[in-house]
């Protein structure tokens, strides 16, 4: 069975990534390694382990990654961030803290750990910055052959960018990182801003996981109604919030909601462009492409996977 | 019988696109429109004139288009043009002028009435910038519907630019009517850089011209081989030099050539990115799209035709 490991910076999306792969069963969730952006660290972790204890998989481990980019010594949580997602990440909604602590095993070895121990089977999805992968390829190479391969969020192809014109926010964080990544030769999906603003979701389908009447459904729909009224200020031409983190989720379960572009990449790190994901001229003609950029989506049939499988975990979880 | 107009800066690779077309039995072309950017208009259209006298095809009139881009007062020729153009345009080989003048129909005009005439059988093919385009649209706006198409060479959506890291030449040059023709709605197909790089050709396949013992064998060959030795300089991990116009010509002549993205493009035209060719968010959801952009070419196919065609041409010019 396919096994995934969620990297997070537990945000509203990102509860909604961690739902999507509970409800999902042909996949297992080894584990959630904690990154920043949307909050700190230590919230996304605090989040991360709540969220899990509350849709009632508290056997799901949590482990801390980097606090911050290797080329900068802090981070602080940026100001549209917490408009987007709330001060706490997880729009303001009030959920009881989980008992339970990060594992001692820092988040970087876990995943060398895992590629060794589950090789092709692991797909391992960052939906923040890519911070923790790109640390340990560089702490254990031979991490790129081993997995199965990585699904992340991030970037922007053939769109602009949501920090600016040309950067999305999860490669802003460190764009050393990503283009370590795209660099790395592992095999890589790429799903940015190209197909996740296409599937949009709305106080419609967030009613439907209240009407459901257990206290995860309201918890979904309450959290999730806030980030969709943030998107009404931030980007009120989309008529609803995108599904970010969820759709690289549903696309490690089932690779064909998209279509693809074979394209070796790199970020711009340098120059006017920094954090703008393109493809890389000088290996253009190559006829080995690691990295596939999604340029299409499914969007009715991820939208009901979606829907699906959410509302029946929030159903179980009661 | 589908009728091509070609709206050339007549350098080399635009030389190149006349071959193309003049060797395609399946088209033809009605005329070529005249504009500025590898060379001044007066320059290109010069060189227009004398080198479909060369091929044997003195019928093909030539319309002069505007001189310079609607926000800027004049035109110089840049620096890089000259040195990967040569400045007389075709790579500082000598042929001799045509006793033809340009038509004294403008080109703007003779655009529009093309369409009146011809409706959807006519393919529009601009490879330098789209200025004449863009003022034959503001001036018949009708011609967007009864056009069967644009095939234009410009931008870059998946790669680099050449000018900078995110501007392609032929925008460069008058960004605002790049812009307006995405906006406008008329069918368009970009070729950009994204697959014009793809496709190169080098010093054997020149010499293959040069073989024939013709001087329009002998013509193409050299004036190839100095755009080439340029791209030694400016692009060496390349290997050859790119076929940037003739290979619009190859989609407008057959469009299997290429696969597309089909996608709403708009071209920044404010702040530090001015010039990049990229999806318009705001259009992105919007079911109709009226531009395909080219992001995968059959390199093999297409050097084949451009080399049969081609030879043929220069073997029957004599």
């Amino acid at each position: 069975m396919k096994k995934l490991i969620l990297d997070l910076d537990t945000g509203v999306d990102d509860a909604l990534a961690i739902s999507y792969a509970l409800g999902s069963p042909e996949v297992e969730l080894i584990g959630i390694t904690g990154t920043y952006g949307n909050v700190l660290l230590d919230q996304g972790v605090r989040n991360s382990l709540a969220v899990t204890d509350l849709l009632g998989h508290p056997e799901i481990k949590v482990y801390k990654g980097l606090p911050h980019a290797s080329a900068a010594d802090s981070f602080a949580v940026g100001e549209a961030s917490a408009f987007i997602h709330g001060e706490n990440g997880i729009g303001e909604v009030t959920i009881p803290d989980s008992n339970r602590e990060p594992e001692s095993e820092p988040a970087i070895d876990f995943i060398i750990d895992a590629a060794k121990t589950y090789g092709k089977e692991l797909i391992y999805v960052p939906t923040g910055p890519m911070t923790n992968i790109a640390a340990a390829l560089r702490k254990a190479p031979e991490t790129a052959d081993r997995l199965g391969g990585i699904v992340l969020m991030g970037g922007a192809l053939t769109v602009p960018g949501n920090v600016n014109a040309w950067t999305e926010a999860n490669i802003s964080q460190d764009p050393e990182a990503a283009d370590y990544l795209f660099r790395s030769g592992t095999p890589a999906t790429m799903i940015g801003l190209d197909v996740t603003l296409q599937t949009l979701l709305t106080y419609r389908e967030t009613q439907r996981w209240r009407d459901l009447g257990t206290t995860a459904g309201a918890f979904l729909a309450d959290m999730t109604d806030y980030y969709i009224k943030a998107y009404e200020t931030t980007a009120p031409h989309l008529g609803g919030c995108g599904l970010h983190d969820p759709l690289a989720v549903g696309v490690a379960v089932d690779p064909t909601l998209v279509t693809t572009l074979p394209i070796n990449m790199k970020v711009d790190v340098e120059g006017p462009t920094r954090g703008r994901t393109i493809g890389d001229n000088d290996r253009l003609n190559d006829p080995v492409k690691t990295t596939k950029v999604a340029i299409g989506v499914d969007v009715r049939r991820f939208l009901n996977e979606f829907m699906t499988r959410i509302a029946a975990l929030a159903q179980a979880a009661g």
